[in-house]
């Protein structure tokens, strides 16, 4: 390993994901060509298993590079026994972060089993309550980040006042907002409008220092008023998966109606192309992954199908990441965002 | 009037909706023509106009059906206000039921208004805490119910479980469904995953004696696997107003590409029929209206932008909920199936 003390090192779970370890290796080989020397890359897993893929598949990743791990944490495994298993390896990946041996770690692996052991392994930011999952989504404008869409349930105010501030430190360093516009998802646009949570959490981030948009109905989700979406996990991860439904109900819709006549076939087939560029905005693989917002290191979680496109893309977010110091920005800003002793 | 004791009566709200009193009036008098002699509907609101508008596009309405109301509930009023305006089309509609000469009424105005007062001045259905809205929902199946769709946030798990039995009579009385298979809203398939309240529901459905599937997670809302989906009414609105802004999404994309170029415009012309019929099943307006939950009367709340035909088809729907004695059937199941004294 041609380690420059300089250079960002991101540990990758070539384990984990639907289709690993073909496409971790895949995108960890792509990764590392388009580097450019900016960082390296580690295969984290089982070596043999590895090294046999890379020579199969003829890619040109440095076999040094690879950090044996000899448990798989599956993708239906229960996170709490998942913790356990000091030889997966997620575990290695943390291991290799807390000896410092890594900047961040990248996985497409079981997100529950990612989020509990990097929130134990590696803490949480000194004022972060609740480390929360983010999901970038297409709107008519730009680009909005959702947080938090299945990390915790049940949340108190201050947690939403938390996600707050983690998803404005985000927007500007990774996305340059200038000053990223936050909205509170509720039922109805009015501040007194929502449930206790929302209520409550409305006047804090009305009296706070953020750039606070007010409360954002489902219906204005994807109108791009805002940046920031703040919510329970509850209720981003049934409105992200819902997303994720409604998609495949309208293919499959869409698919019936084309074999329902041969008139029909021939329409759909040629604006086929049409709507696979609408649907394409929806294309998780096009980002790659998202940091967990609010633990003590970069650890990076994709999507369980990620494509070696997303794995790839997935690296340079944990890159990103890295380079822009949003763990640093984070801690910086909910001091400076400090609540009073109210709260 | 033609009063034929036997026969159904249905209160319409005139003034109700973004379109009122035009459309109301268009779709009463649609209604009535189409009723063939089964029921008989009252038009609410300002007798003046209605009559104005009743000769002018020459419709076919007896004018004695008019039942006069001074005061309008406008859409944006706040429903505690609305509740003391005792002139109102809707105060009127609601003491047509409670002096029992109506049966039902309907309104496609506003709904916070509309729930207020019926829950206020009908009461609840002996056994239920909370009235529920409904939403019926296409699937890649059968129709499907959602509840709570605005009603209640911050509920209890035993308000689920009432939902739950408010919309299995519902599935088999109206849609002819023998054993509504009941759904519950959530993060995660297994029983144990969830917040708080669905934890808790689940335990409750599981030993019910209600046809219940177990959790329905964002995703597979639209998949039909269910008949019945009960959650609170935070998420449940968040949901159904996301599907609503996902649909002008994705109909703005496709505009966009075809004002890219002339090909574009060409193949989206050719397929256009075929994205109007699927997202045709997305209509409310075909369905017209679901019945207030849990009142102890028959109270139809329709979308404020009802058309005429949305509003005719919310009349039949007052009609079958009579016919079908929903309340009735309510009440008996919610004895039926009453809870033990450990909940």
């Amino acid at each position: 390993m041609d380690n420059n003390p300089q250079q960002c090192v991101i540990a990758l779970d070539a384990m984990g994901g639907d289709n690993a370890p073909l496409v971790t290796i895949r995108g960890a080989a792509q990764a590392l060509e388009e580097s450019n020397g900016r960082f390296n890359v580690l295969l984290v897993g089982r070596k043999s298993e590895i090294e046999k893929i890379i020579k199969q598949e003829n890619l040109n990743f440095p076999l040094e590079n690879i950090i044996h791990a000899d448990d798989v944490i599956g993708m239906d495994d229960v996170p709490t026994t998942a913790l356990k298993r000091k030889d997966s390896s997620l575990a290695v990946c943390v291991k290799l972060i807390k000896e410092g041996k890594a900047h961040a770690f990248a996985s497409a692996g079981n997100t529950g089993a990612v989020m509990s052991i990097s929130t134990l392994q590696l803490g949480r930011i000194e004022g972060i309550n609740r480390p929360a999952l983010g999901a970038i989504i297409p709107t008519l404008k730009n680009k909005c980040l959702v947080l938090d869409v299945g990390a915790n349930v049940d949340l108190k105010p201050t947690n939403l006042y938390e996600f707050a501030v983690m998803g404005s430190v985000f927007m500007q360093e990774i996305f340059n907002v200038s000053s990223p516009k936050i909205g509170l998802l509720s039922i109805g646009e009015e501040d007194s409008k929502g449930n206790e949570l929302t209520i409550n959490a409305n006047k804090l981030l009305r009296e706070s220092k953020l750039n606070f948009y007010g409360n954002v109905e489902g219906r204005d989700v994807l109108k791009g008023e805002v940046d920031v979406i703040v919510c329970d996990g509850f209720v981003g991860n049934v409105v992200l998966k819902f997303a994720e439904g409604f998609l495949h109900f309208l293919l499959r819709k869409f698919k019936d109606s084309a074999e329902k006549s041969f008139l029909n076939k021939l329409r759909i087939g040629i604006s086929k192309s049409i709507l696979k560029d609408i649907l394409k905005v929806f294309d998780y693989q096009e980002y790659g992954g998202v940091p967990l917002f609010g633990v003590n290191g970069i650890s990076i979680i994709g999507h369980g199908s990620s494509s070696d496109l997303a794995i790839k893309n997935m690296i340079f977010r944990a890159y990103e990441t890295h380079q822009h110091k949003i763990i640093e920005r984070i801690r910086e800003s909910i001091q400076k965002f400090h609540l009073n002793d109210n709260y």
